[in-house]
């Protein structure tokens, strides 16, 4: 192969494909030149003046490196890989470190394999980190547990490019002896380690590195950034739909530039299709006053310099061909994108067929209870006052308030007030768990409303002020294997969206699955849920032990600061 | 280990070594920073406020992360490894990407495994590049031949790091089967190849760049050194004896910064011991007026990034304790240097033991010759013109000139005249081989000089005045084993330098070496050697015929730009 990129560079013989006249960033010396673009058998061999066998002009166009997502969970999106590539490749996308977290806590280990074969039959890189942290946190129950000897035995599996977001700072700076067998595991076979460590500072940090853990995606104080980023790390921007922290940007100095990716971690199928994917991450950068050029550089060279993508990032002789052809570096609008040199979508439409799913048995038919009936919610206190979680802005990060609430033979009446109940139904191993809570300024009323998707072990996460309707929820999703329910106390109604790989995703196309669930969420929104929440997504996140400050588990109410279970009851 | 590492981090432990109130270069953010340093196993684990075993107190001091040579041929230093590593470490020097291309064309394959294993024993990080010209040209002969299936063979070979310099650049353009063997055994390994392209451009640069080479360490032109750049080469900021490209750092932009690296290539003992290694280019760049902290990153991080040399070239926790402590970024001197997290230097002194040499049989009595006798050096030409080499400022790049010279008996006779006969003797082989040629402008005069290390085949190179002390120092050479010559027509003195390793390096001590080598260069100098050359080693580059413009072979004169032997009669 090598004999033809050299042919070709050397103008001895024709390109497959030119881009002419094309204004293309070098992001290595952080200019826009000017040139003609050949590729050949999926690399770029030459930049100068070209003739081809196809050529594009691209005059009044400028061409960038295909970015590369620094970290994301397909599953946020809702959606298969297939209908994910979709999605993000027409927006300038062709390459993702992908950390299948969420399925690998329902499926296991084939969670893994699924989200990587799934991506083989689309034109979009998928790189496999494992999942480190299945369970998130030992006091729950998971789908599935994975320890330091199956860490280290699924390291060997040639799909597997690195290990996962390690949230469990606490275990690596306790030096807890499964998790130093998984850092080892990983060490041992020269894999790229994620970090997951906010706020860590100091000592603590300086022990947490020590792990050999390189990246962190939630940075967002300047002293974090600064003193991440000069122990080492790779610190992420990250352009989620729950979470975002694209103001790191603005601790980007021209020294410290190279240490900054972008990423999205969780972001959903609607911000996909209407906002976009990194390309609206650049976007509003840029409107934010960053430089566009080094906003680009952070999406693609600097990504492929952290996880040691060879080749990727930068458009020069013997790097692939992924572009994206951009309207400007203001609007990042994506004309055509290339993948391997390929042109796969124009427009911002796809050019590759995604119809044909690959769904293999063990990611379906997920959602494991008995049926539940409306005592099953009942929720006794000792007195009127309770521990009650609250919502920071964000929607990650919880609070505690204590409440007052009022009790009826035994059970507490949330009917009327700004307080629900709230309750995580364990769904993989019939374990018959149900934790059990109140939540505070949800705005909520009248009915229940529930999601298999509960980080990070997602089980079934309900909010509601009436046990009958919790109950018909968690019913509804143990029928339709997955998915968001939501049940009006007074009509009766029960509307639900399913999503049937893993309860966390759905085999459906994107169009459809965004109508519908567009739908069920305004449902939720003319039900009160408060506008500033996503009405389910900010579900999602009462469960995520890992985040403080108060959670609640399937295995009861949870402290986060003290990393131990707590009462439900304040007096 | 992991653990141990951790609880130092933590606090848990005492660290086996603290640097305490170091103001240290934070490499990732261009700044200094000031913290302990604690030290454990050979990493750093963690700065901040630590307790250790052991404690150093380095205030007013600056530490600095250990510096890494991006390219360098320890050959030329004529020094054992372990003796160049007695004067390189000491400067602050702890990692260096090695290409024993000099040895190798003269033993093969035991060369790269001497150097590798003589490293074995000092506290200096080398990495093996395997050389990829072996010989140089087709055109010469060497001592061996390493073909595309040689290369394949020795690349699985543990200790080889890369693919050294391709010099062959018309090759690769050109696509020489032998040579894209070579760079697909590199690839197929996912081994780095560096390059060596001087003056390479546009399309042909290109065609270069398709066999997936990576660095240049040639650059001297602004235009090309943004080019290279550009088009994802590391480019190397050299600071060799003869060779020296330190005005590379002036095109540093913050933008493209992190490309450039810096290297020495080729530098002597003399050169190591008084003014240093890359110390020494860190002063002249500082002096020059390059941002001191630019210059360290070049040297360190950089380099680290451009070979993939995971956790060096940065002081952060889990990174290797490979530090330097100076004085300060203007004067650099070293005054303690830590290699692995052990004090291995101290004010300027090695405090390892380097009189264990290895020195295996195959890299010794390497000069095979036939007694020469005078007349083996008669030149015959067709008229009174003939081609004639010069020397370019330098010392690297030859001319050619057109010269009138007189002739005796069919011999050319140049006896005062600034003309020198010229002759390179094969000495591996014992073909009998013997080019001849004439010299203009060395200066020296009543005698002949001659030296064993003569780029890249390291044949015997000699000029001269008279065929008597020609033979005569040929003659001395094929004695000491290898070396440098020096006779007198007039006195009859015959004086030499042993290089008992490959007729290239001296099994010897520096200093002991470096005295005697700087008695015979005075007395060449004081038999006319023009002061701007450097007496003995000037000549080395006098055979390289893969440097412009007129080079003399074994084989006869040889035109570089037309790339074929030439006629030395010019009428």
């Amino acid at each position: 192969m090598l004999e033809k990129y050299i042919s070709a560079a050397a103008g001895r013989e024709k390109a497959e494909l030119v881009l002419k006249n094309a204004a293309y960033l070098d992001v290595f010396c952080g200019v826009i030149r000017k040139g003609d673009i050949a590729v050949v058998g999926g690399k770029i061999v030459g930049i100068g003046s070209y003739e081809g066998e196809k050529e594009l002009d691209v005059s009044h166009l400028t061409v960038l490196p295909g970015y590369i997502d620094g970290h994301v969970h397909i599953e946020s999106s809702q959606l298969s890989p297939e209908e994910f590539a979709s999605l993000i490749v027409p927006r300038g996308t062709t390459t993702i470190i992908a950390d299948p977290h969420e399925i690998t806590n329902v499926c296991g280990k084939a969670g893994c394999e699924y989200i990587a074969k799934a991506s083989e039959n689309v034109p979009l890189d998928v790189k496999i980190q494992l999942p480190s942290c299945v369970p998130a946190t030992p006091f729950e129950t998971s789908g599935a547990v994975l320890n330091g000897k199956d860490t280290e035995a699924i390291l060997k599996e040639g799909y597997i490019y690195g290990l996962g977001e390690f949230m469990n700072y606490p275990g690596v700076i306790n030096c807890d002896a499964d998790v130093i067998k998984k850092l080892e595991a990983a060490h041992a076979r020269g894999k790229i380690i994620d970090g997951h460590a906010p706020a860590v500072y100091g000592e603590t940090l300086n022990a947490y590195l020590c792990g050999g853990i390189s990246t962190d995606h939630e940075c967002v104080y300047k002293e974090e950034i600064d003193e991440k980023i000069s122990k080492g790390m790779y610190v992420h921007i990250r352009h989620g739909s729950s979470t975002q922290n694209l103001g790191n940007a603005k601790c980007m100095t021209s020294a410290n530039m190279r240490r900054f990716i972008l990423c999205t971690d969780d972001r959903h199928a609607a911000d996909l299709k209407e906002k976009g994917h990194l390309d609206d991450a650049l976007r509003r950068l840029v409107a934010d006053g960053v430089d566009p050029i080094a906003a680009v550089t952070c999406a693609t060279l600097n990504c492929a310099e952290c996880y040691g993508l060879k080749y990727k990032g930068a458009i020069a002789p013997f790097w692939a061909a992924d572009l994206v052809v951009v309207d400007n570096l203001k609007n990042f609008n994506a004309k055509y994108v290339f993948k391997d040199g390929k042109l796969v979508a124009k427009d911002g439409k796809p050019l590759f067929d995604t119809s044909k799913r690959y769904l293999p048995e063990n990611v379906l038919n997920t959602v494991h209870v008995k049926t539940l009936k409306p005592e099953d919610f009942t929720l006794t206190l000792k007195g009127k006052k309770a521990k009650a979680m609250t919502i920071e802005p964000g929607g990650v990060v919880t609070g505690c308030e204590i409440v007052e609430v009022q009790s009826v033979n035994g059970d507490v009446d949330v009917k009327g007030t700004d307080i629900l109940k709230m309750a995580v139904v364990e769904r993989h191993k019939m374990t018959g768990n149900i934790g059990k809570g109140l939540f505070k300024g949800y705005g909520f009323k009248g009915g229940a409303m529930g999601i298999t998707i509960a980080h990070d072990s997602h089980n079934i996460i309900l909010l509601g002020d009436d046990n009958a309707a919790l109950a018909t929820a968690a019913n509804k999703l143990k029928e339709i294997g997955g998915g968001m329910v939501l049940v009006n106390s007074a009509t009766g109604e029960v509307d639900s969206v399913t999503l049937d790989i893993g309860g966390l995703m759905s085999s459906r196309d994107a169009e459809g699955l965004q109508r519908d669930s567009k739908a069920l969420i305004e449902k939720a929104y003319s039900m009160g849920v408060k506008r500033e929440l996503e009405a389910f997504m900010s579900l999602a996140f009462l469960s995520l032990a890992v985040i403080p400050k108060l959670k609640l588990l399937d295995t009861g109410l949870f402290d986060v600061e003290k990393f131990s279970f707590t009462d439900i009851n304040a007096e």
